[in-house]
């Protein structure tokens, strides 16, 4: 059988669903596209078992197959090639020629009924979400999700629909991020927990376009123009985040986030050692950050401005927390809202988008000394 | 004692020194940079025993000091911070202040006395070469260099003055790249080796400025601007180079650089396995490039326009060196120069610039069947 298609059309195709295909798997089966021609459109998809990706376009074709095509070899091949219309000649040896004006490319395929059946998930409850809305919940929230296996409701992102809007929750027991978008409300409480893979794969899909999601309880669709995704979720229950957020932190110090970002970012140059702490020592309208590397006989203090009237502390945080949470942050003016140095602290901008808000949890640690 | 400097002049110095410091080394001297103040002249020198980078800039200091210090460490906290005039205190117990108006950063210093003598190399004997000649010259050789040590001359570039120019000299065995600047000439005959890894620093140093070249039988120093470079030279003899240069390959082969280049990218995807062979099937007016990857039943063959009135011939060349030597190659046509299957290619441009000239050797491989 023979089909032709546009080289650039096919390749921005398949650019889009290589990012399922795991780069070390031990099935090597999933290593290749499943490749199905079948009424006049072309499907192409790709999974590691845990995500999945699809798309669909239509091309001329005089029959159907089904076959897989090692994924890398085959997409290194059309981008390979200038911006012409290529000629796919399928034989049943499982050989398929790709014939262009410059040459002739001949890989293998084998047959496809080794190859994972995709989930698909019911398409009768649907959500619609905007990209860019949905982009920046992942984005402000990722990067607090736990690294370790212990508990693996932690090593995704909470997604909860609320009265009070659509809340993403990332915590990994140090650190906890809570974003809730206000635009998008419901009257059912349902909660998802989307992995960490999955999230790291579907940021770089979204954009302008709205986004129709379609939840069961194992898996999650997401549909992006032309691109199916979809991933399974994990089936854990996810801890019961609000009970370890404090309500009463009186102790109110104003910064500017940029001025102890880049202080932050001094600091953890001196605390590379075990420690990796950050101290700071605050006092009426007073704040000094210092860390000091023990090993290295190295340390460093920097004043910064700030407004603040509680009580007089010396609290530590972890370098590392305190930059990706000052990173992650927007606006120009942000608050730690503390109670004491043994209890979690609260930082949240000072202005908040219309109809979002955003609060980020930091546990201190023990202050060596 | 104490002095004062402004952070992004520092930034700027430092930056050019620690390319001399060595990532992995079982010295732990050799992870500073040596700092000397002496009569109001700043010297920050660098080395890992192959290499060394030393500049000097002028400052109001009211003592002199000679001291080792962290190199990682001090460049990282001088380029965090912002363009400001920063003091420097340094206490007899060791430790280094680093005061601005931000903070104070504190570090330790060593004595110098363990950190090794950086060579001197006699300013008798001067050599200028314009840097951007230069750089041309190590730009288009160096990628020939062998990265196997069984003989390490063949390790580094040579570098020929001769009556017809200076000759730069790069081959691993499987290639050979002659490179000569017309624009230097000289009487003297001298051969000198300079190690990979002094091509590799030096390149980033060169511009438009000209450079001083003192050579001695061991080290070689380059006066780049405010910058010296030194480097030790490879004290073996430069394979007799000439001997393996065919003359009289009469079988010329004519192709655009850009046409055959993009051809050989593709056929590369075809030749991952142990062969990682192109095969050229050169006839009257005609050249098909083909390769196969018996591992993963694929392969690949395109036609090539080409002007070729020489014998017929089927030959093979590993496909990376192919693509090395097709990427190096400026200018729009090149020939191929050959002799049978079994002998040495030569490829060059058609083209060459005045005043330059430029030679690559390839070995063909035996053809699998």
């Amino acid at each position: 059988m023979e089909f032709k298609i546009n080289s650039k059309v096919l390749e921005k195709l398949l650019s889009k669903i290589i990012p399922a295909v795991p780069s070390r798997t031990p099935m090597p089966i999933l290593e290749n596209f499943l490749v199905e021609i079948k009424d006049g459109s072309l499907t192409v998809s790709a999974t590691d078992l845990e995500i999945s990706l699809r798309s669909t376009i239509n091309i001329a074709a005089d029959k159907n197959i089904k076959v897989v095509i090692s994924a890398r070899l085959l997409y290194d091949i059309i981008r390979s090639l200038d911006d012409s219309l290529v000629n796919f000649s399928v034989d049943e040896k499982g050989k398929i020629n790709i014939i262009t004006d410059k040459g002739v490319y001949s890989l293998s395929y084998s047959p496809s009924e080794d190859f994972p059946e995709i989930q698909s998930v019911s398409k009768e409850k649907e959500v619609i979400i905007n990209g860019n809305d949905l982009k920046k919940a992942f984005d402000q929230t990722a990067f607090a999700m736990s690294k370790e296996d212990m508990r693996p409701a932690m090593t995704g992102t909470l997604v909860e629909f609320a009265k009070e809007g659509l809340r993403f929750v990332s915590t990994d027991g140090h650190r906890l991020v809570k974003y809730i978008n206000k635009n998008f409300t419901t009257d059912v409480q349902e909660q998802y927990i989307i992995p960490e893979r999955a999230i790291s794969v579907i940021i770089k899909l979204l954009g302008d376009t709205d986004v129709k999601v379609y939840l069961s309880k194992t898996y999650a669709s997401f549909i992006i123009n032309d691109i199916e995704f979809i991933t399974r979720l994990i089936g854990e229950k996810y801890p019961a985040y609000n009970s370890v957020i404090p309500l009463e932190n009186e102790n109110i110090l104003l910064v500017n986030r940029l001025e102890i970002l880049s202080a932050v970012k001094r600091m953890m140059l001196f605390s590379t050692s075990n420690s990796k702490q950050v101290k700071f020592s605050i006092g009426q309208n007073s704040l000094e950050v210092s860390a000091e590397d023990i090993d290295h006989g190295s340390n460093a203090k920097e004043n910064i401005q700030c407004q603040y009237s509680g009580d007089a502390m010396d609290i530590g945080f972890n370098t590392t927390y305190v930059n990706d949470i000052l990173s992650h942050l927007e606006g120009e003016e942000i608050t730690f809202k503390l109670h004491s140095p043994t209890k979690a602290g609260i930082i949240e901008p000072v202005k908040k988008e219309e109809n979002e808000d955003i609060m980020m949890l930091l546990m201190p640690v023990r202050i060596n000394n």
